[in-house]
């Protein structure tokens, strides 16, 4: 090795000791006819000293000579230091540098490296390997790899085989969003890169394994929303013989496990919520419980007095923003355009504050009575100094809005602590949505979920009321995993393809191997699958995933630090049997 | 859970224990008026006994019905079998059933499914997920689980830190073989699929990361000879301030370990030898040391004495299969055929006994003197009753011939057992091959690995005898693995391409990111990459790598039991802007 310890290394106890260091200049500094290195590696940061009538004038002038970034190999003896620093591990020593090479120079960097930088969005982008080397971005990728490393071993430990399944699959009909391969030996035909390897780990349970996982990369090539990439990475898993019981438990462990391990953390209770209440609590299938604030529909007690925006919705719900009267005329109006935004999609915001002497002031109260306006009151079991937050219109919509206000309102009272960790499961999905445009159902989670057998009935009648065996695994508001109990009988997985659609000719050529599997002796079987990419981001305290990603996309799926995607030559086309509609611009 | 326990799990202790157990049909028998049924799960087989008389005839009639791959819930009472099986570790009970769900039938396997099964490779590649229940199979891939994990535990303890880099990158003019991916959102554009993370490992060597691994899929497009796959799984790493030496060992290291760990055994030592050597003595870049039979070279004895073959060539070289004088004249046939082969390619074959009594009897008996023979006795080292086997010819053509006319020997002599691993080291391997058909320089490993500091000057001068700090790890004459220590220094990578025939606009181009980062404060660094299919295979004691992949694809690159590559749908290619070449078979 080029050194005998890392920068982050070095105690009082090896004082005396001649030790050789790598790594990167951070800063220089000179005071006094005393020099200061700090060189910098992934481990710590460890102080030079150069001394005037004690270290050689050629050291010193090599010192003096040095850049931020350049690279180093030093060798000296590990000393004490005349003042220390408390903050730095190794803040008690410094080297005094015995001999001193530049390993490789460095050119002045495009923006500091240091935790708080200059630097621009797209100037880290494309200079990434420079922004890597921030303590903040390097940790988060620490810390990626802590955390793939715990969970494998809690699924080491619960006897879960870990198997690779193919990256070059086939492509699907309702996968629109296939990145597709062609292939050169098989000319006119293309693979499709995974979008989940969800098939292919349903043929292991088929094959008997019991209990699979990986951490696996997949691919959708969807239009890039802020914390969207083209290639994400799930954790994923399938068990057999279980219930959904079983995976709740088993997951509720694995995370416990990674909070317990990585964050040093015990998290409390996971309580459990269905989809209805969560949309009708929350307005949200993914709802923070860091903080209460739960939708009261006002309906009975709000319509029937001749204000036409309640008497002409379908609902009328609200928040109770507890002890918050103190908003500001200001700040109401700031609300008032935050949930008229377009993204948010209310026409207005009734407000009512509870007095400190119990009477209730509203911003409707032409129309509302103190009698009527106690009964709001006693809905929203509301208190003296109390903000009640209300809004009205076509029911989906409203609650749309009402979780986005509810949202912006726990951000603006500090309810939304990025270390305060809560995690939810939310249970019995819809199975089936209908989409108006298209005139047909979709699957919600996708068409291998099976519906609860109690609903199975409905399956004819009423596919949208069929409830299914997902559930969705939510921390803070962020939903980090879903999965389901599937369909293990092909009679019941062609029905759910012909309700999607699929002819059965177009079933059998596109999932034909699945469901002759299922002939086989397919055991019931369900799973999980969570977003890595999220889980990381989420452990880091961010709210974006792409700083735990080492090499991210941008938002139009470029690498802009090695300029991909790039045209390619004619003769590698050719070789592929394609070509492109677009006028090449080389 | 649907099972209280798994079919592999219940000893003596459990018995008067009430269990349920979940599991596949693996046979039925009846005799005496009891049936029994063998319950296979990934765990192991248990035995379920049915009694007239004792348990109902409703029961035993369902019991009868069963098939084979049936998918059955029993639950029963532990019970000390009547006559115990010692082979099976549950062999000493059975469970006396009380109840028996079928949870799926099965229609009858198309081949069986058992260690030894009746199905051709068509078939079971076909109905892959069946052939993976088959316990020779599916213990092929809990090995490759177990290997993984303990390639992680090795490389954790040492530090290094799992970083995933990017699936979608970059073609490059070298990449004849990249598999590419049209972009929906940048028309005209394509990704390719990595054949190697390298640049991007560098990247994070130059970003400070200091110790990196990934246990990644790796893509290459070429025509599949018989043991390679479109995709395929490395252990990559890089490492940061460190020297070949380093490297060497922590590997030699992580290789002891998989042994320990992975199959209890302690191997022996890592020799080196240079790649000179290795071609001179096995004629091979990869030696199976596992038997000696090295080259020996005679132009000095059998030239000179008027046998045509012999003065006409370039090389004269033989091996000594030390006490096999016995081969019979028809072996010394089937030997002469074999390496008469096209793909051996020698013209023919001479051969020497040496006699109980030290005499030389040879196939050219008529050129030479007993005198002269008695000279290659020597050359060769060889004792009464050694057979000596030479050939003739172009010197790079004959020792590749020699090479697999060694491998045959040792094959036919049972010296290549495969519990018994000799790795070996292959080192200072050249950097350049000069390629006669295009009239350049190729890299022999990649365009990233540095010439040996002492033959730098020799760049200008004799390219081709510039040797790489770049080395292999051969383990029974296979390649499990090769790195080398990288360039970090601009000016020398610029001067690399140069020779590899880039102007410096095309090296600029493709790899402007990795120059421009090596202008930074790049660090010494240097790397390795083991091929983990491989390297499973090895540990399963197999020659191919297919049955350590779930689900591979055949010679034609196709995974036949999905059915790709396929056609894709016009409106598909229309939004991926290209269009095939190829007239639709649909």
């Amino acid at each position: 090795m080029l050194r005998t310890h890392t920068c982050g290394e070095l105690r009082p106890d090896h004082i005396g000791q001649t030790v050789t260091l790598c790594g990167w200049v951070q800063r220089t500094r000179d005071k006094g006819g005393i020099s200061w290195i700090d060189l910098r590696d992934r481990y710590g940061i460890t102080q030079l000293a150069l001394e005037e009538g004690v270290e050689t004038e050629a050291l010193r002038e090599a010192a003096r000579n040095l850049g931020r970034e350049f690279v180093l190999q030093v060798s000296g003896r590990v000393a004490e230091r005349y003042s220390k620093n408390p903050n730095m591990p190794t803040g008690e020593v410094e080297i005094r540098v015995e001999s001193l090479q530049v390993l490789n120079p460095a050119k002045l960097p495009p923006f500091l490296i240091e935790d708080e930088t200059d630097g621009g969005d797209d100037l880290r982008m494309k200079y990434r390997y420079l922004d890597l080397r921030r303590n903040a971005v390097r940790r988060n990728l620490e810390l990626r790899s802590k955390l793939a490393q715990q969970v494998r071993r809690y699924l080491d430990e619960q006897q879960f085989i870990e198997v690779e399944t193919p990256v070059l699959i086939k492509s699907t009909p309702e996968g629109a969003r296939d990145f597709v391969v062609p292939s050169r030996m098989n000319p006119g035909q293309f693979y499709a890169l995974p979008q989940s390897p969800q098939t292919f780990k349903q043929l292991l349970m088929v094959s008997g394994f019991d209990k699979y996982f990986q951490i696996v990369k997949c691919f959708r090539d969807e239009d890039l929303r802020a914390d969207r990439q083209p290639e994400f990475t799930q954790i994923d898993c399938e068990l057999s013989f279980v219930e959904q019981e079983d995976i709740l438990n088993i997951f509720e462990g694995m995370t416990r496990h990674l909070f317990r391990e990585v964050k040093g953390l015990e998290i409390g209770e996971f309580p459990r919520m269905t989809y209805a209440d969560a949309m009708r609590l929350y307005g949200s299938d993914k709802p923070d419980t860091r903080f209460a604030m739960q939708f009261v529909e006002l309906n009975d007690v709000a319509k029937g007095q001749g204000f036409p925006v309640f008497e002409n919705a379908e609902l009328v719900v609200g928040i109770n923003a507890a002890g918050q009267s103190g908003f500001t005329r200001k700040q109401l109006d700031e609300l008032t355009d935050f949930v008229r935004r377009p993204q948010v999609g209310a026409t207005g915001l009734v407000y009512a504050r509870v007095e400190p002497d119990g009477t209730v002031k509203s911003s409707v109260d032409k129309f509302y009575s103190q009698e009527v306006l106690q009964t709001w009151k006693a809905a929203f079991n509301a208190a003296p100094n109390d903000l009640l937050l209300i809004l009205a219109g076509p029911a989906d919509k409203t609650r749309k809005a009402l979780n986005e206000l509810r949202l912006e309102m726990g951000q603006r009272l500090g309810l939304r602590n990025k270390e305060d960790f809560r995690p939810l499961w939310v249970l019995d999905f819809p199975l089936l949505e209908f989409n108006e445009e298209d005139g047909r159902y979709y699957a919600m989670h996708h068409p291998f979920t099976s519906p609860k057998p109690e609903d199975v009935a409905l399956l004819d009648t009423a596919p949208g009321q069929v409830r299914a065996n997902a559930y969705d695994l939510v921390i803070n508001g962020v939903e980090i995993g879903g999965g389901s109990i599937r369909i293990h009988d092909r009679a019941v997985q062609a029905r759910m393809f012909k309700l999607l659609g699929f002819s059965d000719e177009e079933a059998q050529a596109q999932f034909g191997f699945l469901l002759d599997a299922f002939e086989y002796g397919a055991p019931p079987h369900g799973g999980i699958a969570l977003g890595f990419d999220r889980l990381c981001s989420m452990f880091g305290g961010a709210d974006s995933i792409r700083d735990f990603i080492a090499f991210p996309k941008n938002n139009s799926g470029r690498d802009v630090m090695i300029d991909s995607p790039s045209p390619i030559s004619g003769a590698q086309l050719k070789e592929l049997s394609i070509e492109t509609t677009v006028e090449e611009k080389l």
